[in-house]
């Protein structure tokens, strides 16, 4: 039945700063394998899958950073993979670190593809919504310069119709954004895609260490809900150079439940069955945009970027 | 010290059709005085905390609707909880059906009123997210008429700086939507106070009711989280003329962490410790909306009410 398939999450496992792209898709051509043979049509790969979460060092030198990046995709190491895809007829999410030259200006990405079932690029997704920041800050334990590292996505929340049903892909961080969920549910999203490195610790403290889980459940599953979509979010985790990065790669249902979730922090298979039909009981009742949304009351969430409250009131009226 | 100060959720049980304003009010300020008498400084009631849930039945005399309204705030019936709130030094989030004439024209609103440790208005919200349906659908075992019987609110979702901090009104089905919380937090929420009247189940069938308090907290625990801000919201509860109300108010914290739960599906009171500072970790990390927002990619919100799936595709890459 169209749309209606098994999914998979292949969670990974640390990768060291020494490891070969080689090794690593050998990881995720064993967990394609593995996927294909548990019947599953699609699987989804972490955020930047080829090589460990490079934004965590400071590297004045551009050219070691330019190590961690793609030129090319497909190129020579991961070929396999592509082959392998198209051979058992999986489709997959992969995220990787993007250098490309446009208009003659070098310009670097955190980007995700979209893979069919034929072994063919049929989406792009470049990561909008860059954690951390852009200078080293000394007293981090660990460094997250994605926005040193990374232009801004400049490709939208795009959707495909491919796969029997409606796409979207993000990355990361961007699922704690509501506004990623819903520029993409108003284009009837059925399923988003999201790779993510997430340490298990908040680098500049002041966080209980348990909210990690809490906020990442509850970005994923709210996101699902409100949109009527179903989610499936992939790690890479475990003790990575010293940096311990949260696992829990979990597939949402359109009601927001939690239909699967990684027991480990190694490579790690989970499964949940698709029926995007299902998507449809939200998209026409609660969340029935056309009923519902009243656009002329949300000026505010894209004519201003940063918070601005009010001036100060009568200091009468305070508790 | 400002901003910090206890906080009282006011849940109320069944009220019948047949219960006068004034027996609600008496239960309202019973909730009031063990709300001081515990130390809070702020009491948050249900949405249309002054009759019967009336949006449940179909009442083609509009006379037989209005009965449900108020045409002043205070009236007679509810001058002695403001007269209390003021001798007792507390503020409270009260809701109620409006009735009013503007520019010659009788309008109707599903309206909540804040006011402050003196007795005095000084906010009023009117709901913008109507749930239901306009026209009665004799198969359902309840209407809900809500689209009938009140117009969209016309007030946007305003904040207000009072009481010692940044407040902010929602009713029921606003909390569902990202949306609200986005606009409050845009102009720097710190509490969210929110009424509701959440049936148990599905009038339309076709969902597990354990999902219904699922979605409940879902929501306000990911508008608290997104926004940095608290989340008071609080139920009409308990078998109410035929229709079982769902309780579950709650206290979530910026963290998006329930503080707060009511246990029962009577009057209840339930208290949290607010520290409004304590708003300040999201609002200037992960959720610094200045330094993370990209309101370029998300035009749709604004421009698009409905959704709109792009054209079918191409066949061929379909699972």
């Amino acid at each position: 039945m169209k749309g209606t398939f098994l999914l998979a999450g292949g969670q990974l496992g640390p990768i060291a700063r020494t490891d070969t792209r080689a090794s690593v898709v050998k990881r995720l051509m064993a967990l394609m394998h593995r996927a294909h043979a548990a019947g599953a049509r699609l699987i989804v790969f972490p955020e930047l899958a080829l090589t460990t979460f490079f934004p965590r060092w400071y590297m004045p030198d551009q050219a070691e950073v330019d190590a961690f990046f793609e030129t090319e995709m497909p190129n020579a190491a991961v070929q396999p993979l592509f082959d392998l895809a198209a051979k058992l007829g999986i489709g997959f999410y992969l995220g990787y670190a993007e250098k490309t030259v446009q208009g003659g200006r070098t310009r670097r990405f955190n980007t995700a593809i979209l893979v069919d079932t034929k072994g063919r690029i049929v989406g792009k997704y470049r990561k909008i919504h860059l954690p951390g920041h852009a200078e080293p800050v000394p007293s981090y334990p660990w460094q997250h310069l994605e926005k040193r590292y990374f232009e801004v996505g400049d490709l939208g929340f795009p959707v495909w119709r491919t796969m029997g049903g409606i796409l979207g892909m993000a990355i990361c961080n961007d699922r704690r954004w509501p506004e990623t969920f819903r520029v993409m549910g108003l284009q009837g999203v059925e399923l988003v895609m999201l790779g993510y490195n997430t340490p298990a610790m908040n680098r500049m403290g002041g966080e209980a260490p348990h909210l990690r889980m809490v906020h990442h459940t509850l970005s994923i599953q709210s996101g699902a809900y409100q949109n009527g979509t179903y989610v499936c979010a992939v790690a890479k985790a475990g003790m990575e150079e010293g940096c311990l990065m949260m696992g829990g790669s979990a597939i949402v249902s359109p009601a927001g439940e939690i239909m699967a979730q990684a027991a480990s922090l190694e490579d790690e298979l989970i499964l949940a069955p698709i029926d995007l039909d299902a998507c449809q009981f939200n998209k026409t009742t609660v969340f029935n945009f056309a009923e519902h949304r009243r656009i002329e009351h949300y000026a505010l969430i894209t004519s201003r970027t940063g918070a601005e409250p009010p001036p100060p009131g009568d200091p009468d009226s305070e508790i």
